[in-house]
């Protein structure tokens, strides 16, 4: 197994190879600017390190590892529509350089750029590929739905969270790993069990994402403290307190949710204080740890010697401390 | 060959047979929604057709013809939302009914669902039939774009004009013939004249489609007479009028164009007397006669029975007599 460093390399040489060219420029050129952004490339370089674990050729399974990172680009061109974010990787966001209708009509292009480099890969393995590509796409958008639906819904359960989390992040870094497993022409078992490797992570990764916005240095996370208490987001932290805390606790809770105009720090640190006297913090480290230990268990059963499985456990690492 | 409404059937049975459903209901509802507006079914129609000419399996074709039909939506929802249009077919637009970010997010999910179902092509078909569908797909995204950049743009030439439509509409009527022409294991070069046909009735289509809106019957025509005059929509009409007026025309005709407040009526009677005054109708007319012979040229050159053709001589008379 190569490095990390080295997918990386091979990923963006790939990228800056077969750039995205056509007319209008004003349509292609959003295209290169989300692709150039960045990013740790996470996804392509699951989809080769899985391929790579079966004894697959990683040429063959570039053009699709970068369709998964145009696809995971795409989504965030059309969020960050949706989302109103004005910032993007430190960069502005497409609908706010360009317009939010170049930015509708950037990511469906992507969405159709990133399906036309499937169709790269052979007969039998295209078969194979493209109804996972496609049911796992579908799925993003449901949790994406699902998110919005949440953000003006008063109730939302742990179990509807993990189940909106799963479809919005933790299925498309599965498939990543499945799609190169059967590009490497591993078994249907071992490919089944790498997915399940990558659901687990990214539950766990989208948890540790939700504690560290509240106790994580906002330096090295690179957000804003405590930005989700501040915007009331949903996360796993907020919705475990609201079932858990009674009497004044509950009531100081929901009178922050519910206020219009507040100093943002003292809001951070009321819910946190709240936070601290049910012990949410706690509750979703367990949760972070229950999936890590399902991502191991997986990682286990894969049918390939102990040594090859190495990478997959330094890569969930090195993803675990770096935050997205 | 079967009568047109024969294949109508057809097509209707298949999309009420494979409903899109899903979780949250939300996503799903628009889709189905839209599906259940109706229309022509043009694009199915002629996959069908082009399949059954080469003797194909109609069976094989219908999903493939579904997903162009499901895609030409997909196109429509975004469009609908990047032109603020309010009613779509006499219902209200995606957008509208719900909401722009819920109408992004379905046409996203009507993408995949389209893609989706050429998965179920075999192995071979789908390796031949995927490129083309994704090359048309970037190309109709392509003539969306132009067509806006064109909006904003002062001088629009007729070359620039006519590739324009042949991206945003041609090519998806021409790709559809071919994608069934394949899946009827029809020749290469059949296959493109098919192609070639497609695109030029598609061009006359469009062409019709800027005469009638100035020229046509409005209860017939089922659009506001005269609706591209009053929004200074670039026809073929407008930009060939704004080269060959002179004087006194020309000067009218800008000042046309530029006027913030006006009389409709009054603006569309005006622009009008210009047209005639420059003779557009008959350059528009023999524009179309061109396209029209062109199409028929190369359904002459395709190489199965005369008589198999029929068909798609009276399908191309139905479509031009209708209007869009």
């Amino acid at each position: 197994m190569q490095t990390y460093q080295a997918y990386l390399q091979q990923i963006n040489s790939y990228i800056q190879d077969n750039r995205f060219t056509g007319a209008p420029f004003e349509l292609y050129a959003p295209i290169n600017y989300t692709m150039d952004m960045g990013g740790k490339r996470v996804r392509p370089i699951l989809t080769l390190m899985a391929c790579e674990l079966f004894g697959g050729d990683l040429q063959k399974a570039l053009p699709v590892a970068t369709a998964l990172e145009v696809f995971h680009n795409f989504t965030l061109v059309h969020d960050d529509i949706m989302d109103k974010a004005p910032i993007r990787r430190g960069q502005p966001t497409v609908h706010v350089k360009w317009n939010p209708d170049t930015a509708i009509l950037a990511g469906d292009l992507m969405m159709i750029k990133a399906v036309e480099l499937f169709g790269l890969l052979d007969e039998v393995t295209l078969k194979k590929c493209l109804p996972l590509f496609m049911k796992t796409a579908a799925q993003v958008c449901e949790g994406q739905q699902l998110d919005m639906i949440f953000e003006q819904q008063e109730m939302v359960t742990i179990t509807d969270y993990l189940h909106m989390i799963e479809l919005k992040t933790a299925v498309l870094l599965a498939a990543s790993l499945k799609l190169g497993s059967y590009i490497g022409n591993g078994k249907e078992q071992d490919a089944q069990h790498l997915y399940e490797f990558g659901k687990h992570i990214g539950l766990a990764f989208q948890l540790q994402d939700d504690i560290l916005d509240v106790y994580g240095n906002s330096i090295e996370f690179g957000k804003q403290a405590g930005g989700d208490i501040i915007s009331n987001k949903k996360t796993f932290l907020l919705i475990r307190a609201l079932e858990l805390a009674e009497g004044n606790n509950l009531h100081e809770l929901n009178q922050w949710i519910h206020k219009k105009q507040f100093n943002e720090e003292e809001k951070v640190l009321a819910v946190k204080t709240i936070y601290d006297a049910v012990n949410v913090r706690k509750l979703a480290e367990a949760q972070m740890t229950f999936h890590q230990q399902k991502a191991f268990e997986h990682l286990d059963q894969v049918n390939v010697q102990a040594a090859a499985k190495n990478a997959f456990t330094s890569f969930a690492s090195y993803l675990q401390q770096r935050g997205s």
